[in-house]
């Protein structure tokens, strides 16, 4: 090895050996007399290194060259920095060596940003410059947790008899087709592979094949713009096994997350986890994954409003709409005026609502420009109901159902975390359950699974595929953690009739159905097992135990929307005869 | 859970426990009375399951209607069959369950062939039939391999400090971008992603970050003809090592394979494992990967032939050929005459050798056709240096140099596995190492990579790049087992100068070598580490592990010829609108 130890191990107890160290030079102190000094900084840490350019001549003038990120080799003795001079910030803070030779590896171009600085340059100029980005320790470290939590995860898994086994990339189109990659085959001439969404039909025929427990960190896809947390590829912990039901599968993930979150950052998570139906978490937090971190329920006061004078409630309750509210407790005076009546109003108007309604709650009263259009019995009613007290602010929205749900969901979230209502490195997850199993979907007249064909319908409300199918609940499950969903799961159907039965209600005709999953559906004609599973969106969960909202810092190469700079092919760089091979042809239609 | 116990799992110790097991209708005998036996399995093995139909005669009507690969679930007491019944077979052989409630998760349409037959079914119904087939036990077992590997690998890796990082697989077309399959990207119109031939560029760029130790078990592509060991998509157990050099990454390996022989199979395997150059394996076995497991070396007679009278060996030597043999111990009577003269010179045939010359040794004499051609001192020397004894079979090529090679080499792995030299379950592994670095291409006048051109010239023979390039070694590595290459690898050029160097004696144009590689080049300027690496084909290796030759049965979802069978997507399957939406244009041109 070019090194004997690395850059973060020596220790007082090494003083005296001689050592080779290999690194980059992190930064350089010329003190102008005979000394140098160097930081040299590898993946575990930075020693400090001292050249003597009077005592080793030779290396003098290499050594007056060096300059930051040049990587170097250097041989010498492992010293005791002396009392005064122990840097207690630095694990190697003890000692440094004092070299006597030198080698350098290769030199460095002047790095357009600085590894341990302060300031983080623009995102664009850090993709640019991945490899130079890639060495900052939030980076360094978020690839170190990633690595640990899939080690996490898979030790947890093999110790549960689970087999990972891996699934093909090039596949056939999926029924979610229309945002599948298609590649084009050079064999096969005018055929396409598709990259899979997901090996959710490989892993149900698995279960036919009788693997019983599989679990795969599988590579997915998906062609669509690339927004903030989106990337067009992207990693799950893909899962599932036969012989269960849904409890069962829940308590296996719940062990698994419990392992994880122990493993990777100490955490200690009380299981089972605490499990809340679709209905409770869409009526308390109009989400179905809301943040429990801290509290601030939606509260309906919608006979109050009705009962009011106050116009608008009163014609949102008449007209099949609801009043409800949220209280954010001792926030009074923490939003101004302005603030309620412009910022939080435009703010819940992106999500349909058409106004935001306020009172404050003062001397055991409501003070608000409509507390006049309540009686004093209503008031106290309000109060009573949000459990309001003084210096309290209590914030309604009267529209829509729905609109009321994503509104004040959205509100919630965004007062919850400006009122630092929590801890953000508290760890809070929950699973919801009982999902709607179909929607209608009125303009194509049929209706769409929520999420995804395959899911079983509660055994409970079997009678209402005939007569109501969007009553019909599912056996699916979320898990929700601060507020993200961590991973969406369900019991899958395993007997053909049943699954004809939602195709039909899909409207999605038999050639269809067989051109697009016809392989699975024949799985199931030769002895399905009862089976069950779960995906866990790996990013995310990184994301989550970093700390960190950004998914380009939890990715060693992301894409960006200038996909053209990074690794991404651009015309420019494929061949005209690979193309004219594919049948591909592409025109300039002088779009961007 | 929907059982209690797993069907390989009920010993006699667990006599009189009530307990539910669900599982496959493997076999079923009704002996026409009042009992039903049912063979049930699982992933784990089989159990004998009882059922008295006149004890229960309301699971009567179901139980005798259950047909083979039916799945049901039964509740029953554990009992020892009695000493004259136990199956030593089976590892449940020693109980029965009596089962006293019996549920059908689903039936079977009868399937089209038997799960645990003799008579192996033609390959196209077993590929139709995947899921069918995947209950096998081989293919069962071939999973379980991959996964123990994949376990046994992770851990010596995550044991030595390397980090597991996942690289993208949408990418930039690479240096071998012929091959590359095409992605068409929908967002950005006109532009192409390439799926990797191997993360080579990426784990450079890691090693440039200061990642230092990475590995990943990745996916990687390529777009070609499907020939029998080789699929469009493969898995590749990647490495790369920062401040290495070759000796130090070679020792690594060995621990590596080591490690997961003795895990997955307990075989110890001494190490280091044997290093061979690729000049003497060329020399003594005219391959670059040899057989180890025997000997039956190749000799050269070129000397005796060019003395002798044998016109035909005489000349090819004038003319700069070369005339090498070997020996097939004891094999004298094992050959006719007819698989002589005409089926092994036919297969040497294959190889370019225009003859088969051989000879018998007897009464330490050689018998041969051609034997009068050579005098008496002349045949001893061939004897001496052939280590003859009475009953060898000798065989010479007399032709170009590296059709002696070729067709010896392939004569040699044929005879060897023929005259069963060697034991099949034998593990033999060796590095080869100092290949070439380029050869010289002489239809497009340029040099060739031998492996690819980040691949570090030996330093010995730097001199060499300037005056004759293709005498010059690279700091490669191939291990090789079995005959077959399991890894290669090199060290890495890390100086953007000597990369020019290559880069121009392959004529690639800077504009070309920034298209295709930029982002490493441009790495390679900000402070690059000496770096070195390997790739493990892993298909391959659980073939080895397995005894498998057909890798079909070391992946869950193989590729065949007929894409269109499987789960390849074909035109059919895509939406037209799909294609119109990528500005790709499917003309038919009556092709196949």
């Amino acid at each position: 090895m070019l090194r004997t130890h690395t850059c973060g191990e020596l220790r007082r107890s090494d003083e005296t050996k001689s050592v080779t160290l290999s690194g980059w030079v992190n930064s350089y102190r010329d003190h102008g007399e005979n000394l140098v000094f160097i930081d040299l900084r590898d993946r575990y840490g930075k020693t400090q290194i001292v050249f003597n350019t009077e005592e080793h001549s030779e290396i003098d003038s290499i050594a007056r060259k060096l300059r930051r990120e040049d990587v170097i080799q250097v041989v010498g003795e492992v010293r005791y920095r002396g009392d005064d001079l122990v840097n207690p910030k630095l694990d190697t803070g003890e000692i440094e060596v004092r070299v006597h030779e030198l080698k350098v590896f290769s030199q460095s171009k002047t790095p357009p940003f600085e590894i341990d600085g302060n300031e983080l340059p623009n995102e664009e100029l850090r993709l640019k410059y991945r490899f130079v980005d890639l060495r900052r320790s939030p980076l360094q470290e978020a690839m170190k947790l990633r690595h640990d939590l899939t080690t996490a995860v898979r030790d947890y898994f093999n110790s549960n008899q689970f087999l990972e086994i891996e699934t093909p990339i090039l596949g056939r189109s999926t029924p979610e087709g229309a945002r599948d990659y298609l590649v084009p085959s050079r064999v096969h001439h005018g055929a396409f592979y598709a990259l899979p969404q997901s090996p959710q039909i490989y892993k149900q025929i698995l279960m036919v094949s009788g693997f019983d427990r599989y679990y795969q960190i599988a590579r997915c896809f998906r062609d669509e713009d690339l927004r903030a947390d989106r990337q067009p590829e992207f990693t799950q912990i893909d899962v599932e096994m036969s012989f269960v039901e849904r409890d069962d599968i829940l308590e296996m993930i719940d062990g698994l997350v419990s392992h994880v979150v122990k493993s990777v950052q100490d955490i200690d998570l009380p299981t089972p986890l605490p499990r809340y139906t679709y209905a409770d978490v869409m009526e308390r937090y109009g989400s179905d994954k809301p943040d429990l971190r801290f509290g601030m329920e939606l509260i309906d006061i919608g006979d109050v409003g009705a009962a009011s004078e106050f116009g608008v409630f009163k014609s949102v309750v008449n007209n099949g709409g609801r009043v409800r509210g949220i209280n954010a407790k001792g926030a009074a005076d923490k939003y101004s005026r302005r603030l309620l009546d412009k910022d939080l109003k435009d703010f819940v108007g992106e999500y349909g609502a058409k106004g935001l309604a306020y009172m404050k709650v003062a001397g055991g009263k409501l003070e608000s420009t409509i507390a006049k259009f309540f009686n004093e019995e209503q008031q106290q009613e309000i109060i009573k109901r949000m459990d309001g007290e003084d210096g309290d602010l209590l914030l309604f929205v009267a529209d829509a159902a729905k609109v009321t749900s994503n509104a004040l969901a959205a509100l919630r979230n965004r007062m919850g975390k400006e009122l630092e209502l929590y801890d953000p490195a508290e760890f809070s997850a929950l699973w919801v359950v009982d999902f709607p199993l179909l929607t209608w979907n009125e303009d194509e007249q049929r209706y769409d699974a929520e999420h995804h064909p395959f899911c079983e319908p509660n055994k409970q409300d079997l009678e209402y595929l005939k007569t109501d199918p969007s009553k019909v609940r599912a056996d699916s499950y979320d898990l929700v953690i601060n507020g993200y969903e961590a991973a969406s799961g369900s019991v899958r159907i395993h007997d053909s009739g049943v699954q004809q039965t939602i195709f039909d209600l899909m409207n999605i005709k038999e050639e269809e159905a067989e051109a697009r999953f016809g392989f699975l559906l024949e799985a199931l004609r030769y002895g399905a097992p009862p089976h069950a599973g779960v995906a866990l969106g790996l990013d995310r969960w990184v994301m989550l135990l970093a700390g960190n909202d950004n998914i380009r810092d939890v990715l060693a190469f992301p894409k960006t929307q200038r996909a053209s700079d990074l690794l991404t092919g651009a015309p420019a760089g494929v061949d005209e005869h690979q193309l004219k091979d594919l049948h591909i042809s592409v025109e300039d239609e002088g779009e961007e």
